[in-house]
Order: structure tokens, then C-alpha cells, then sequence
């Protein structure tokens, strides 16, 4: 008789998910000579790494016993006070509705943590971020998609879902979307909003590529409409535009839900990195974060340039891509007889791997689409690995 | 008619958990002119700045553009393989059975998260660690004290609790344990353990206080006894060890749980500072942590006999005090008659402060204890303060 191995004892939130497709994904993105647009990852050659570096530095050096101990749940001032400073820019904020998180995904699990029941209805676009869901679905959550159209989630559509499901939380990208890259128009916000004020619901608003702006507009966030404030949950983080690896980002809130997120980020972590705060804080300070993400757009501009120049004529008659003014992601919909998830081994064979969309539907998948980071590669790799996808395409459609 | 402000709904695990009893005392503690005991606080002037600023420089020198990007859920390779080193000194463990996490914290809610549904039991050490059952109890565990005694908690009482209540974990925090500062000797380890062997029971293993020894001795942990560490999630911090405002920690586990533990870590944070994950694997590397920690513990055990020479005198005939041989904290029984949460105003207004004991009891508190940490101040500010704790001692004791 052989000892059965001991086995923990895993809650149902995670029942089956030692595992999953997106992480196969992932594997065989990461495969040597693989061109992958399948992650949001940044070009590390665009860090702003001298002024990070110095802004570590002078940490260590100025404020180096405070850096190294503990903190407090909310966040350290003066990373509190720089966040409001550029959250007032379009939205007035004081530093005390700042709650420091260890990333925007810490921020959406916090949110989780704070508001939801098992059972609860979170209505998202469709398609959404699919870490959000996540974070929103161990809680026991309910997802249900709304549709969108070219301008983001669609007005009637959203009410219509309110009404039926009752929602807990509504959750928006209204900015150059993950994963389609749309934003929402100035009326398009205003006409969600009065749905949302109208149906007395509590906004989610991730607003992580905003700045990330090609054309030099912005978009001032559903949170500065009228009466939107005090029901919007506001979140921002520092990984698209100053660095992932640092994890830093926050949300903006008002009202006795700030005493709640501080607890339940206690509960989840105690506080970020104070070493991580006050450096951020200084780099905030004294870095010139405006002009290095204009740089940097304008880099990832030329890139979308190349995705859409080297993609369009290779697409098949009815397949629709977006155009982000933007952000980080195109999106690709090749259209009836297609299906991204069953076409990725043999575009990974081909030295091009993509995120299958199928993954950003909280129901009824179109199985066609394609997410398409365009900021990790050089428009040269860039239009030679499309050139390979493409031939991909082109295979299938002989098959149609 | 004046519009309701909006109120976000708030999960019933965090209802009524704006403000709590503990955030009060905090408050009152922060006071200015209070010398607190309260909180497990370094000393700031202990840190070992130079060689940990030294690392950040390294870091973002040689490794720049890599600590900014994003990493994985599992953790930094150079960590774990720190980690994995530092653990083979008692079990055998290899780099991949080791998750970071952002501090224990977010271990014991890495935990929570991968193995708790409402409603199952967690036995704890009657007292005990309080942000644990924090993080245990928001996920809806209900958790049971067992009882202890001066060699940690009782086997015939674990088992009792075990057989009667079927739990889905036992917490314990064998060496120099928080609050009372005790420590379970080997054999009260091998009885433990063959207790969780008998009833096939998982352990999760807090250690981040092991190696703060003031004798020299130091325990292998729970999880190196026989047949225990394929049940045993084992955490380390380096809070206590290298700095706490680094947010460091991780855990050991083996087997299928540890891609539960990473999928939960990603929905939680995605993965934890790189930049800091990097710094403390070099810290590791470069640095003479074990030298460190010996000069560090030898300054505190001047200040546990400051505080047991000061106190001993000045306490009620039954009291009782613990005498601990490393860690951070002693813990004090006035005994019959005494309120520490009623006296601690008092106390305040005395110009000291402590934490009231009644707060890390799962049920039964004994309102007469009180923890004090001997880890932040100088012994002269310990001796001062402890006189003045004594004559409010004594004028409780008058009234009685």
C-alpha cells in the first residue's frame, strides 16, 4: 500500500484553475524567435531609467529610515498628494480620497474585496479586461457583458442590463479600451452617466492609458461629470506610464467607502511598498512624467502606424480592425469562419503569436477576434511578423 | 428636498469595519509624547541602510530595465533561489516551491484566498496573531482558539479541536510568537505534528520572527519534521529581518497547491515589485544578513531585560509575564480584576502605550493582558516609560 500524496485543500473560486488557456497562451507566446503581441508589455528601451534610478537614489539617501519602514494602508502623503495633483487636472481631488494600491489589479481586487457578494452582478463591456474579470470573479461575482459599439458600451444597451440584473458595480475602460483600443466620445460619457445617475449605480472607472494619447486629445474621465464623483471608484496606475515592474498605481474615491478600501487593503497587504511610494512620489515630483509619455506615444504611434499599415491589406474582405488614437492595443476581427484560439499554433509556427479574443468576453465570445499590442516591437519586427500572421490568415481563408 | 449623498454598498465581511477598536488605540498610541509599545515597530536606527541602498543601486544599475518590466506571480528567480537557500538550512527546498508575496500578509491572504470558503474553521493559538484572523475572516472562516501553554499550543487540545471541528487549517506561529513572545520546543513540535499527521490536517507555519534569537538557538520550523512538509505551507518575511517598508516576503509549499497559490497571487497584485523582489535577492546575496540580525538582536535583547528588570517589580502579586528568548514581544497577565483596554487612557495620558491583549484572542479574551513590543525603543526610554506604566498599574491596583 503506497501513501497518497497530501493534497491542500482548494476553495471553489480556484477549483480547476491550477491551469488555463491564457496561460498555454502565454507559454507559447514566450517561444524563442516568437514575435509576441500578445502582452501589454512596454519597450523596456523607453523606461525613463536615469531619472527612476535617481529618484531611488535620492530616496535612499533623504528619506531612507522612513523608505524602509512600515507605512500606512492608505499611502504615503506625498505620492497622495502628487496623485491628486494630476487627478485635479480634470477631476478636483484632495489627497485624503487617495488609496494607494500595489498596481491597478491590487486596486480592482481591493475594489472586489469591498463591495462584492457571491451572486452579485458586475455588468462590463463587451469585450473587457480580463483581469478585472478575474479579480471580480473569485469574489463570486457575476459577469455579464454589455454591448458596445465603435464608441464604447452602448447607452440603452447598459441601461436595459441595469434594469434586468441590478448590477452591484459597473466596470469602464472608457479610455483607449483593453482590449479594443476605443474610447468613449465626450457624449458617449455623458449619456452613460446619466444612465448611471439615473439608475443610482456605482461606477468602476480604469483609466490606466488615458495619457497615452497619439492625437495630443484627452478625455477627462466620467468621474468629473456631474454628480459622478461621489459614485465613481477612479482608478489610475503608474505601469503604462512610468514603469510595471515598480507596481504602483491608486484609485480616487469619496465618502465612507475610503475607510473601507483602506481596511480591506490592510487585510490583503498591508500597505505598498513605501520604498515604491516615495520613489514614485519623487520621480512625480521632479521627472518631467508629461513630456517622457508624449515621447513615448509618439514612438508607439509610429508602431500602431506599422501594425495597421502592414495588417489592413492582409485581412480578409469583411474583417474589421480598430484604429486606437491611443494606448497600447489594436483590435481584429477576421470575421465569420475564423477563430483566432484554433489559428494560434500555426501563427506561433510562424514566428507571430497574438491573444486570442475570445478570452475578453464575459459571455458569448466572438471567436474571430484578435488582441495586438503594438508598443513592444520595432515597426520592422512589427511588419514582418504581420507579414507572417498574414500568410496564416491567408491559409484559412483557403480553407473557407 | 436635499438629495442623499450616494453610499457604495459595502461586502458584508467588511460591515461596520470603517473604524475599529485597533485603529482607535493606534490613534491614541500616535499621540505625541506617548512612548508606544503598541506596535511591532523597528528600530529605524538598525536598519541596515547602506548595504540595502547599496542593492537599489545595483539593481537599477545591472538589472535596470528587467526590475521595471513586469515579472511573474511566482516570483523572481534570483528571490526564490535566495529563499530556497536560506529554508535548505532546515527543509529542503528548491526554488520552484517557493512563492513571493508582498510581506507574510499577503501570504496569509494568498492562503486565505487559495484554500478558505465561508464557513470553514480555522484554528488558531489562543492568543494570536490579529491581521491574520483578519485575513482569515473576511474570506468567512470562523475561527477557534486552542488553548496554550507556555510551550505553545496544547497537542491533546489540538487534536480535541481538530476531531470536534473538522477545520480546514491550522495557523500557528511556533518561534518567539505574536503576541506572547513563546516558543515551542522540539518536542512540543513533534507531538504538534504528529497530531496533523494523525488527522491528516494542513498547517500553515508563520515564521517571520525565527531567526531573532537572543540565545543563539534557533527551531526548525514544523514543516521539517517528518512527513510535515508536503502539508505545511511555511512563510518567511523579511519585515523583521531586513526592512518591512520593502514589503518581502514568501512562501514554501510543494505539489499542485503552489499553482493555486500563484493564480491567486496574480488575481491579487499580478506579481510584487520587481524592482524590490531584485533588491532583496541582492541584498541576499551580497549582504551578511545572518551578521546583521545578530547585531540587531542582541540590542533588543537589551531592551526585553529593560522592560522585564522595569516591570517585574511594578506588577500585581499574580501577574505573569513572559520571558522571551527572541522575537519581538512580551506579553503580560495583570490577573484577576484588571481591564488593559479600560487603563490604557490612563496609560495615554500617562504618556505610554501598549496593545490590549483582548484583540488577538479568537474567542475568551482575557482582558487583563496586554502585548508590549521591547523592539523600538532605547532601554532608558523603555525604563522611564514602564515606570510611569507601573504607577497606573498601582492605581488600578488601589481601587480593586
Amino acid at each position: 500500500m503506497t501513501a497518497q500524496p497530501f493534497r491542500f485543500p482548494v476553495a471553489a473560486r480556484y477549483a480547476g484553475m491550477e491551469s488555463s488557456p491564457l496561460k498555454d497562451i502565454f507559454s507559447l507566446a514566450a517561444r524563442e524567435n516568437v514575435v509576441s503581441f500578445a502582452g501589454g508589455i512596454p519597450d523596456p528601451q523607453l523606461f525613463d531609467l536615469a531619472p527612476i534610478k535617481g529618484a531611488y537614489d535620492w530616496v535612499l539617501t533623504h528619506q531612507g529610515t522612513r523608505a524602509l519602514q512600515y507605512g500606512v494602508s492608505e499611502g504615503e502623503k506625498e505620492l497622495r498628494e502628487q496623485a491628486a495633483r494630476r487627478l485635479s487636472r480634470t477631476v478636483p481631488t484632495d489627497a485624503s480620497q487617495i488609496r494607494v494600491t500595489s498596481g491597478s489589479q491590487e486596486g480592482l481586487f481591493v475594489i472586489a474585496q469591498a463591495m462584492l457578494e457571491p451572486g452579485d452582478v458586475v455588468l462590463v463591456e463587451s469585450p473587457t479586461y480580463l483581469a478585472a474579470v478575474q479579480a471580480f470573479a473569485v469574489h463570486g461575482a457575476h459577469m455579464i457583458g454589455v454591448e458596445t459599439d465603435e464608441h464604447g458600451v452602448v447607452p440603452d444597451a447598459l441601461e436595459h442590463a441595469i434594469r434586468t440584473h441590478h448590477p452591484r458595480l459597473v466596470y469602464l475602460i472608457p479610455t483607449f479600451q483593453n482590449p479594443t483600443g476605443r474610447t468613449m466620445p465626450v457624449e458617449r460619457r455623458q449619456a452613460v452617466a446619466e444612465v448611471l445617475l439615473r439608475t443610482d449605480t456605482p461606477l468602476a472607472e480604469d483609466d490606466p492609458y488615458g495619457e497615452l494619447t497619439f492625437t495630443g486629445a484627452t478625455w477627462a474621465p466620467i468621474a468629473s461629470l456631474p454628480g459622478m464623483s461621489e459614485r465613481t471608484l477612479l482608478l489610475n496606475s503608474m505601469s503604462k506610464l512610468m514603469a510595471p515592474g515598480v507596481r504602483i498605481g491608486w484609485m480616487r474615491a469619496e465618502g465612507p467607502i475610503l475607510d473601507t478600501l483602506a481596511v480591506a487593503k490592510a487585510a490583503i497587504s498591508m500597505q505598498s511598498s513605501v520604498v515604491d511610494q516615495l520613489t514614485v512620489a519623487r520621480y512625480l515630483d521632479t521627472a518631467d512624467l508629461d513630456a517622457h509619455v508624449k515621447q513615448v506615444s509618439a514612438v508607439h504611434r509610429e508602431r500602431r502606424d506599422a501594425m495597421a499599415a502592414a495588417l489592413t491589406p492582409l485581412l480578409p474582405a469583411d474583417a474589421r480592425i480598430t484604429h486606437p488614437d491611443g494606448g497600447m492595443f489594436l483590435w481584429a476581427a477576421l470575421g465569420e469562419g475564423y477563430d483566432a484560439q484554433d489559428m494560434l499554433a500555426e501563427a506561433v509556427d510562424a514566428g507571430v503569436a497574438y491573444l486570442p479574443g475570445w478570452s475578453f468576453f464575459a459571455s458569448d465570445p466572438d471567436r474571430s477576434t484578435m488582441r495586438l499590442s503594438f508598443v513592444t516591437h520595432s515597426p520592422e519586427v512589427i511588419g514582418d511578423a504581420i507579414q507572417r500572421l498574414g500568410e496564416v490568415i491567408a491559409g484559412r481563408s483557403a480553407h473557407l
